[in-house]
């Protein structure tokens, strides 16, 4: 390596382990923080943010990459993937004004306040302004960053290389198939006998997802495992943090958001040590995250296969809970389908169609087709066409969601294209290791594990999104490997 | 206040905010860090001291300092701790040149790492170069500050006004009547029946000590409990923290632990919360900070008054464990002396006498009396003066205690003068406050712990260690109320 990234890799990883405290100090403010010192965690964050970003924007990066692109063609295969990501990263922290910087947390601020409001009292146009603030910062922000297209900016944000037009390509092949897929599955489902799944005592849920967890392979020698209200994953692979909650009368819900978290978790791991904290051991984007973790969550872990050997185990763990309940009760619980107006309520068939729904207002939105004045009613129309459902207010409709009071546009989508790598993922596993369902059966998850570990984690940021998955599996991202799985997974359970 | 003393304020609180995020990552790797995780957390609050450093030594603060010292009688009463306190603090930071600081650094890790090998082998030789290292350093350092003499001046890091002299007077009349009384005390004890004190479920141990700790008003809003290797309390009065430890057979260290801690705990809660950070809103030092500590723990809750309240409920939580347990049996196993050759061991009376041996050596070494190399004969024969036991080696001699290793001198004399004060605080709060021990017998703390905010907790570092002690108590500090507190409280055990 020149002398230039060199520098570049150490200026990086300096930053990288304030960011690693940032981590850190979220992860204890979810888990671990006492009622009343939330205002002293608040102060510790800005404070560090000052910090981090004095070191993340130090000239020397900036003289670091200079003299990297001065090497054009003579620059090694990972100086490339450097010179490009930190430019990406550098110029989206440098090349903004403070004083956009200051308006934009203004409005952040300013929006959470009045979407709460406006959520509690199922009154959107309380929302309203402070949304189109947000647009209108939001392509403010591409402007300053050179974007050509605001929306395009948003989605490359979270997912590198991925556009506005090939997310509505994807998702008008996807939706296409799956609006009729999901009304066939929800008529046909029978009802899943929950009074079965009462009582489960948290301790030993506990024990248990961590025997689960465990086999897949997390590290617990670099990595915890905590309650929060919402699961989330956290850290790096020096330091791992997941959390799940408990319900003594839902048990499958700490276990698979436990599996999910682990499948975040697994990736971190998996990335090259010696880098963390550079492009080359960083992970690609969000939708790539979420392939890792929806992946072992819905593929393995909803699976006939995977439950050959836990469900004995299950059942000795928490005997004699179980007594009554067939197999094929057990299968039909972890795998129900019912749809819902509320996206994080919603299963695996019809959580895509909550996700269309968000891109497409989205996409109107930035291209000036939808005014945000009429944004309930052309939500209310979406949920009926998509979800065959209509919101009885705002607050189960247009308002359920955070996201957009600080301007997080283009994340949503991330959550589907997660689920159509998976799936592609998925397939490309099953091809590339023979008997792989077998492994699942007698517990072992190695193979796929390692099969990651090459295939994704090992790699990076030296690819972006799309062409990582066509590195993997020889195609570009489509929709159809999803909706294959869930035909597979789920017209059985009709047909039953 | 004048402009200089607001920036003065404001640099301070920003310095002592990164302070806090470093001593939250000190209670995450004692009581959450993964095994593996260690060298991430070094690397990280090796980058927080950096920064650390750099806004504690802030030109701005020295130029604040200037401008207040420039003030003369004219300052305010607040001003002038100010101006007092951050001049110590500030040229103690500043005063060091970078290339002693390094060296500091090194001698303190090759220091720590002789040390545990000449333990683990039982060879003072091999530690001996590194104490004498740090020997050199200490006296370096306090020449470069300024300070006439090196032991006074490590005293009085640890105890603000202190000095070798002042603590010769008090630990020699402490000496001249504890020796006698402690081996009385031994002589006369009557064996405690620890087995009746076996299988207390640690979940139950610790439902008791937060029901104990929460009725001392502790503020639990503000702050944790959780469990670590060895007790100990960190954070501030915006988020405390504190841990415990748990053998489920032996319920009262736990118990007693955490009663110490909460002391701790207390005072950082009381101090001015709009001054944290500042020397209004600081401890004083470690002597006044264990006296808090020692006088729940050891004036408080080895009481006959306080578990008249806490017994029936203590028997009632882990029934049938005390059955055949009498009233008299527990006190005395709240109450035990059992000389030791192990300071961490040792018990409340013959405590002392292991913090007067190390004075003792650490006053010779300084004033080159003593040899390095004649260390361990010293040290064997004070302990069989003091405590009248000869250690088998010097593991159980003078390699016991890691302190030396960094060259942390002056800090045991903390722990004795803090159990004089601790008693000397008692007296005057009986006197105070009538009937204080039937507040005690009625599960209640309110009139102690106002007592102790008021006197204590509100004036932060506005006075000295001494001088503290006297507006309190209307006398300078004085061992007789220790050695009163300890006949009182175990002469009757010898003559039961």
């Amino acid at each position: 390596m020149t002398p230039a990234a060199e520098n570049l890799v150490a200026d990086l990883k300096r930053a990288n382990v304030l960011a690693s405290v940032q981590s850190l100090l979220g992860w204890d403010e979810q888990t671990m923080l006492p009622p009343e010192s939330a205002d002293r965690r608040a102060e510790q964050q800005t404070l560090l943010a000052e910090l981090h970003h004095r070191e993340a924007t130090n000239p020397r990066i900036g003289e670091s990459l200079a003299a990297l692109e001065a090497l054009g063609g003579e620059a090694t295969e990972d100086e490339r993937v450097l010179r490009r990501c930190a430019r990406k990263d550098y110029d989206r922290l440098t090349k903004l004004p403070t004083e956009f910087v200051r308006e934009k947390a203004r409005a952040d601020s300013e929006g959470y306040h009045a979407w709460a409001e406006a959520r509690a009292s199922r009154d959107f146009a309380k929302f309203a302004p402070l949304l189109q603030k947000q647009l209108d910062l939001a392509r403010r922000e591409a402007a300053l960053l050179g974007a050509p297209d605001a929306y395009d900016y948003a989605l490359d944000k979270h997912d590198p290389g991925m556009t506005a037009a090939r997310f509505e390509a994807l998702f008008d092949e996807l939706k296409r198939d799956l609006v009729p897929l999901s009304r066939r599955i929800v008529a046909a489902r029978r009802p899943v006998k929950r009074e079965a799944l009462r009582g489960f005592p948290v301790e030993k849920q506990s024990e248990f997802l961590r025997e689960v967890t465990t086999a897949m392979g997390f590290d617990y020698a670099r990595g915890r495992i905590d309650v929060s209200l919402h699961p989330f994953s956290s850290g790096d692979g020096f330091d791992s943090r997941m959390t799940t909650r408990f319900d003594v009368d839902n048990p499958l819900d700490s276990l698979l958001s436990a599996i999910h978290e682990t499948g975040h978790g697994l990736y971190e791991q998996g990335l090259p040590r010696e880098w963390i904290g550079t492009p080359l051991g960083e992970a690609v984007g969000m939708g790539i995250h979420e392939s890792q973790s929806r992946l072992w969550e819905n593929q393995v872990a909803r699976s006939w296969a995977f439950w050959r050997h836990w469900e004995p185990k299950f059942r000795a763990k928490f005997a004699p809970r179980l007594d009554g309940v067939t197999s094929d009760d057990l299968y039909r619980a972890i795998n129900e389908v019912a749809p819902t107006l509320i996206r994080v309520d919603a299963d695996e068939v019809t959580y895509n169609l909550h996700v269309v729904l968000r891109f497409e207002i989205e996409r109107r939105l930035f291209r000036g087709e939808l005014a945000v004045a009429d944004l309930p009613a052309a939500w209310n129309a979406l949920a009926q066409e998509l979800l065959g459902l209509t919101p009885a207010h705002d607050s189960e409709g247009c308002l359920q969601d955070v996201h957009w009071s600080d301007g997080a546009f283009g994340y949503f989508p991330s959550y589907s294209l997660g689920n159509m790598i998976a799936a592609q993922l998925w397939y490309a596993a099953l091809a590339a290791l023979p008997g792989l369902e077998e492994d699942f059966a007698a517990g072992r998850f190695e193979r796929l594990l390692g099969w990651l570990r090459t295939s994704i984690h090992a790699r990076g940021r030296r690819l972006e999104t799309e062409a990582l998955v066509r590195a993997v599996t020889g195609e570009g991202i489509s929709p159809r490997h999803l909706l294959r799985y869930l035909r597979e997974r789920y017209l059985p359970l009709c047909e039953g």
